[in-house]
């Protein structure tokens, strides 16, 4: 097992923030595969709940352990309380997820390459991160998986603009500009991405059989919109009391090791020019 | 040398953060003071600047054995993007600094129980924070130190609503509301504490023999103001380029060196009953 | 949930050494307890297997969560492969566990500051150093946990001497000075401890259903040589496949929530001196 | 500024271990250079001195900074109290050291791929260690700079000899084996080396004014031998208390403004190919 935190200064954010990156070292196994100068590992970037850091997801679950015996690499960003989004005050999280940090992770670390092996994935707000980024740039993953993607992806823009009014993450994060909430209208995107024939990941979505019934609501909504826009969803119930830890180790092990594109091994150079 | 950074989830605001704590620790000393139960450590809050975090100052000079000689804890927190306040987008980043943190820093470590034995300082964007917290909350700080508190600190109201309209930080951490800029007028603060007879701790001010003229001004009209109001004021012109690391390494041992009221000992238990 | 990595300067092992502390703040609860100056935690001293580090068991279960919920405080030393003794090269680990430590987690953290409120667990080669800590400083813990005392905590005089001649760890920790083997001969410090009427602390012993023969049968050997001498010893079989993680998880999870003697609360001030 | 604590499992030393990596990222400069997959630092492999760790480096010096305006990578091992050899009680460092942990730096970081962009430097019993891995494995540095190699670094066999008595932690990473004293021989192998004419890096060796005379002795010592062997052999006196960091950091910034052959550049995958 092994893991890092890397500290670094944002361009895209002007400031310093942490990423911690699990890596897929097999050091611990009896079946070892070699490493290779300019190998690479298959990547998810995870992305963390309400209120969370960069460090949420290795301390609080095991996926340290499932990603490795995946031969998969986990990235996993922090955005103080930004949503993963371009804030309305001026704290672009959504490009440095998209733009800066991918380059960081292909450069200075051995991040997937391809779309095909990169993937992406989160719980409750995290969730709902990892569902606009992928409908936003579903030239980047080839897989999304939202464990609870409730608060922070609704896609009934009623329901939305209920949510921007009363909570002050939100109303803070969004604001009243017409193109602002258009930009990150969730629903239209999907149906934007569709028309024009993009190519989109499939979405796994799972809640659990202990979630309060608006979260159930919400996620069943999303569930019937992406379907009837010809999306390839998979939703599940998993037993679990919500958002809590417990459910979220149970659903990241199946998401890793049931419904991610695995190869189980590394990606080494040769097989590139082949 | 013993440090270490803690990560835990804010009540005030509502996310998990991190702390640097450098602990006095003086195992590897000749003269070596003992450990005891109930000993606390004169404090020091020690701000980041623009855009850096809570290992900022660990990193970037050599503050852990300054701190270390001279029996002094280390608290440096980390607000993001917040300047240290109650940014008008609702993350209360003042409230934990002077309320959550010092209770923290109190109960689960070894801190100073005593505005007498409790400093606050920063560089920068963090001078500017440490300056602002002094005279919103003398009552918890007997000492401040502001290494080049340029933008972010202005004490002139006519050049701060320009940087509030250009600066897209700032025009995100304040707002438009009139009692929130009263509320953050530091020259309003000021003379309000003054007027109202309140103990206010000594201010040392610097600057480098490289700033820029625009901030030597800030920093000049910071002096003069608070002179004038009665304040005492130390203000020092320190060799070094700007905002730069070797500057604030030079500036933060001589604080701790020249200018802290520090006991270079344990406050042990007993003392307090005497 | 809140943790630290504190690393600092150990005397007695006359290098910087790492330890991860667990801090069971309650921030994220609905029923918080208050924080207050001079409270302490209850204890857990966790020891890790074979080869880890301090940060195992925070990385590899999902203890913070366990310890969190109990109001308990995790403190995980990390010895090299010194197997927690004072090894033979002169390193001495179990000074260092025993006094050095214990004086740091009470002096510069809120550690329990009473046998009644400390314990000690560990799993694999920690589960020996556990037991054997328990065995030679009764002292210092009223409950010991051993999950899995297999290798390095051998009863058996005969085949503690095969593992010493085998095993290329155990030859360099242990040598052949019978002051040295004396010293730590594990079944004779438990017979000495109960020949001088000395309180023992409990013990709780686990394997995993799966576990491999010659480690069940000094496992049960354990238990038998330490109940005919009268110790109170509890034995449970868990599912598992033997030292892995998932068990490991399982059997920190029961330890916490239904073995150890805990207040489910913080220990206050005022409670000591009524 | 950007740096990391990678943990991972050893393979050759059969136990997790700590590296801090500082990458040259270029974010907070104005002159940015690109970053793109394949590109790679010039890389210097930093040993700590006695009792120290992997993150002592980063701390008590200011070299990020240097670092990162160089463009080079530095890497910090620790290794115990290993003296960062093949221990008589059996942990391979040096194995670790030249074979291990290169082609991790390698594989899953952008560590420099040849002989010309590696080098190594340290300080006392690191500066020990640097000059001994240089002079074993000189295909693999083109620099080897040694701050204060005193204890650790003996050239004088008798003087060995006398330490390895003398100094418990000598005692327990020596042993009595000649074949073990032969291949630790330094000067024996600065010998050989020259004889079957290896390309040696050139060395770099450095002491403070107020050295102790005994260590002043080794290393001018060390320098005599080096250079009637015809060793490139810079020698300077720089100002500084002994083994202090104070020194250190002026050293250190030295080797890397003024001694490393650096690009001051990154490395990208199409010079490779030219």
């Amino acid at each position: 097992m092994a893991n890092l935190r890397y500290t670094f200064r944002s361009v895209t954010l002007a400031m310093d923030v942490s990423v911690t990156i699990m890596m897929p070292a097999n050091a611990s196994f009896k079946h070892q595969l070699p490493y290779e100068p300019g190998m690479r590992f298959q990547t998810l970037y995870l992305l963390h709940g309400r209120g969370e850091d960069d460090s949420s997801w290795l301390r609080r679950t095991r996926i340290e352990e499932y990603a490795e015996e995946n031969r998969l690499m986990v990235v996993c960003p922090a955005t103080c309380k930004g949503m993963f989004m371009n804030t309305a005050y001026g704290v672009r999280y959504e490009d440095y997820l998209t733009q800066e940090l991918p380059r960081i992770v292909q450069s200075f670390f051995p991040g997937a390459l391809t779309r095909e092996d990169t993937f992406i994935a989160g719980q409750g707000l995290g969730a709902g991160g990892a569902l606009r980024l992928a409908l936003k740039h579903p030239e980047l993953y080839s897989y999304c998986a939202a464990l609870t993607p409730g608060i922070g992806a609704e896609m009934d823009p009623e329901v939305l603009r209920n949510q921007i009014e009363t909570i002050p993450m939100f109303k803070n994060v969004y604001n009243d500009d017409p193109a602002f909430l258009e930009e990150n209208d969730l629903l239209a995107a999907a149906r934007k991405q569709k028309e024009s024939g993009t190519v989109m990941p499939p979405i796994y979505l799972t809640i659990s059989d202990h979630e309060m019934p608006a979260i159930q609501e919400t996620i069943r909504y999303q569930k019937n919109a992406l379907e009837s826009l010809g999306y390839d969803v998979t939703f599940e119930v998993l037993p679990g009391s919500g958002h809590d830890h417990e459910y979220c180790d149970r659903g990241i092990r199946k998401v890793i090791e049931e419904k991610l594109p695995l190869k189980k091994s590394y990606i080494y150079p040769q097989e590139k020019k082949q």
